[in-house]
């Protein structure tokens, strides 16, 4: 890297001419591309290990030209990438992300729109997405949502709708504490995902009282334990107010019995939300809408763009039955955005009232461009091959003795265990040599995967969120999970 | 628009090879550069008006090219943006992208890491970048902070660390709900952003027991106000937690006695949260830093990139003086996420333990790049610079009898209002005048700024976070300011 050079200190750093814009922009997309062909001819997973002292200096004094601060870029750091966008990536639900996308995030970044209100463009092309995103989870046409940064904050902004609806009082005046107030209770199985416990202790309902349901055999909730537990709490003196359902749970994919639990919710007059971060998505599909009958009863809806969308991160959304819910939650309206009847900038939706953020980025931009761009049946393809991928990587499992399948495949997850052939271990030796054959895997920078505990019992987890995965690749873990199994339990049995 | 043509549906369209990611990337480049270029000749806010209907059909069962959903963006999402990167915008505080952080952004979708942890470069970086905000605002090396999407999710994430502080017990398990547990209370001026209310209601503590202090006259917060209002609540059975002070109020960017609070706080035993979401980052300026004197002694920081340091939105950042705050809050770890002693992706920081959201964008990288290529001293003279010409503007509203100054001119904000010369008029008449000004201005599109509201009088608002802005932009403000306001007051005059 040569040194830096010295540079004038003036706005015109930073206010560059058109010519000079393109100029950086195609050096950027020539580092993306690159960045993208060299991807498999490394490790999966980047790891910056012994480098960590490249990210260790103080904040730099003096600038250096563009050319010299993305030489780094492309040296140092596009090299190491988290790995999901490579074809041998089955970690967590971490998507490959769609090339549109990514260069909807760059016309969203110049643009650099606040989406909080208003009548550009933006919070029109914001207001369409959220209308199709609700529309394919079968809500009403006067529905309404908000794009957030992802599961975590769809799912707590669905919840704070759900605290203010069921609190008695106005719970945003009066808060949660103090001798009167109400102690609220949640309800889920224990496959839930874990931004729930954090939603439930930041909205000051405390996760004691998140009421986790142990699933049945199928990682679902069960039905009679929701029913019972319901009524104990009644009993007690709390005041129970959401459950909510899986629409394929992180761990395994599993669906919960949507439409029981809307049943339920409206004989009991409680919220019923459904998680569908990862799975919702899935309802593009006409062969695979059925399995999530009777998410379209809830009242709210979270579901992830950035995962089954494909879009780059981050792109999660809040969706809401009822109109006003999210602005009985949200809105408060500061002096500077004061306006009145002859405002000349009013706009089709001010989502600044229907979330926790008021400045906003167009994280819209990108779902609507890879929606024009690819279609429903374009999304759909794409998801139904995941699933397909993982039904065959299924019945490669079924179909080989040194490995057991722990949980079904409902969606494009897959859950398995090595398991040596012709010995009988005890689980917590199969535990062992599990997270074994994973460290390895993913030490040598062959796959990426992450292991789960399914009933106490650990499990190799592969997820397919991936449009550049082939059988050739699953098979290839399989056959790689085995050599390494066979040759840790030979070592540990010798 | 030409017809949709017949695509194939299936894993190629998400799966292009390198050269067609390049030529995307490029035809994007080229997008953003005439953006660029025209945004002069247009309205400064792009109103969408009545072509709305083009953002209001179905969602598109069939894909089209890229070039054509393209072609669509350039024709009527671009031409309509939010308006804050042209010179003459000057509303709320959006400040304008510099190119290398949408460079950048286009770089990070791209890599589309998730930054909940682990080894790989973005992680690395993020942890670079909030050791050099760290530092900027004096806090000491160990400090721990994380970049969330704004100046709402920084000062929700920093009350969030300080109500777990400040509550007797486990508040994440107990709540707040129930006979036994206390009323905390928050303190503040009136000028503090409605972004801590909601975070007030939001942790459940409920905006009744937000204490709002009537500012000075400087706008600042009254500590003779602040310890009566302390001592009465804690006589009334509340328990007084946290205070914030203001680095930069968004009305008028006031800076409250940082180093009075800290020394209250210190001697109360309450948390001490800086909102410097607007204001913080001016300390990279020598000159500007003695305003924030005792800024360094919080608990807690709020402060947003994407205002001072023009990276474009999203970027804000929580940084906390002590480590483990963030921890204790939002640390809580799902199965899938289980790693042990051999793991081989272990990673310098955990940031799903540092705040609400556990899928992450590399939201660090547009700082990163910034950074490195212009330098705190870039930085600096960039933020002088609007700071100057801020100070200029004050200067000519002086200078003309036609306005009045409503607020002293501390950062980059001026608020002043018309006033008809010769005439004297009531404060609700200058109020419907000033207003009618801001909507002429914004509605011919030659100008954007938005009113507030200041001890109940309208002020023309002009915030500068913009180095686009130029002197002449800033006397034109004042000349059309004025041409329209003896033309209303003329007319209802007459």
């Amino acid at each position: 890297m040569k040194r830096a050079e010295k540079q004038p200190h003036d706005s015109a750093r930073f206010d560059l001419p058109p010519d000079e814009v393109r100029r950086i922009g195609y050096l950027a997309a020539d580092a993306i591309a690159s960045h993208r062909e060299s991807l498999t001819s490394r490790p999966v997973f980047g790891k910056v290990g012994t480098a960590a002292g490249l990210f260790s200096g103080p904040a730099p004094e003096e600038g250096v030209p563009f050319e010299e601060t993305l030489a780094f870029v492309r040296e140092h750091i596009l090299p190491f990438p988290m790995g999901n966008s490579h074809p041998r990536f089955y970690g967590f639900i971490n998507a490959t992300a769609d090339p549109v996308g990514v260069a909807a995030d760059g016309l969203a970044a110049a643009m650099n729109p606040n989406c909080w209100g208003g009548d550009h463009a933006a919070v029109h092309v914001e207001k369409q997405v959220i209308g199709w995103l609700a529309s394919a989870v079968g809500f009403p046409l006067e529905a309404e949502g908000i794009l957030v940064s992802g599961g975590s904050m769809a799912n707590f902004t669905a919840l704070a709708a759900a605290r203010r609806a069921q609190t008695p009082g106005n719970v945003r005046e009066d808060g949660l504490g103090g001798p009167d107030r109400p102690r609220l209770t949640v309800y889920a199985s224990d496959q839930v995902h874990a931004c729930v416990d954090k939603a439930v202790d930041l909205l000051g309902i405390g996760t004691a009282q998140l009421r986790k349901l142990p699933a049945d055999e199928k990682f679902r909730i069960r039905l009679e334990d929701l029913e019972s537990v319901v009524a104990r709490d009644r009993a007690a003196g709390f005041t129970p107010a959401i459950v909510i359902g899986n629409a394929g749970t992180v761990n395994t994919g599993a669906v919960d019995p949507l439409d029981a639990l809307a049943d339920f919710c409206a004989r009991e007059r409680l919220w019923f939300h459904v998680d569908g971060a990862y799975g919702a998505m899935a309802v593009l599909s006409p062969r695979l809408a059925p399995l999530f009958s009777g998410m379209a009863r809830a009242d709210s809806i979270a579901a992830d763009p950035h995962k089954w969308l494909y879009v780059p991160y981050e792109a999660g959304a809040t969706l809401v039955r009822e109109p006003g819910r999210l602005g009985n939650t949200f809105r408060r309206f500061p002096e500077y955005l004061a306006s009145d009847a002859e405002s000349p900038f009013p706009g089709p939706a001010w989502f600044a009232e229907r979330g926790v953020e008021l400045s906003r980025g167009f994280k819209a931009l990108k779902v609507w461009m890879g929606w024009k761009t690819h279609g429903r049946r374009g999304y759909a393809a794409s998801i139904e091959n995941d699933v397909r991928l993982a039904r065959f990587l299924s019945d490669a499992v079924d179909g080989r003795p040194e490995f057991e399948r722990l949980a079904d495949t409902v969606l494009s997850i897959v859950n398995f265990r090595y398991r040596p052939a012709g010995r009988s271990l005890p689980d917590a030796d199969l535990d062992a040599v599990n997270r074994r054959i994973v460290n390895r895997l993913v030490g040598d920078g062959s796959f990426f995967l992450a292991p789960t505990v399914l009933k106490g019992r650990t499990a190799l987890r592969v997820c397919i969120v991936n449009f550049r995965t082939r059988e050739k690749d699953l098979l290839a873990l399989l056959d790689e999970a085995a050599r390494i199994g066979e040759e840790i339990s030979s070592a540990s049995a010798g």
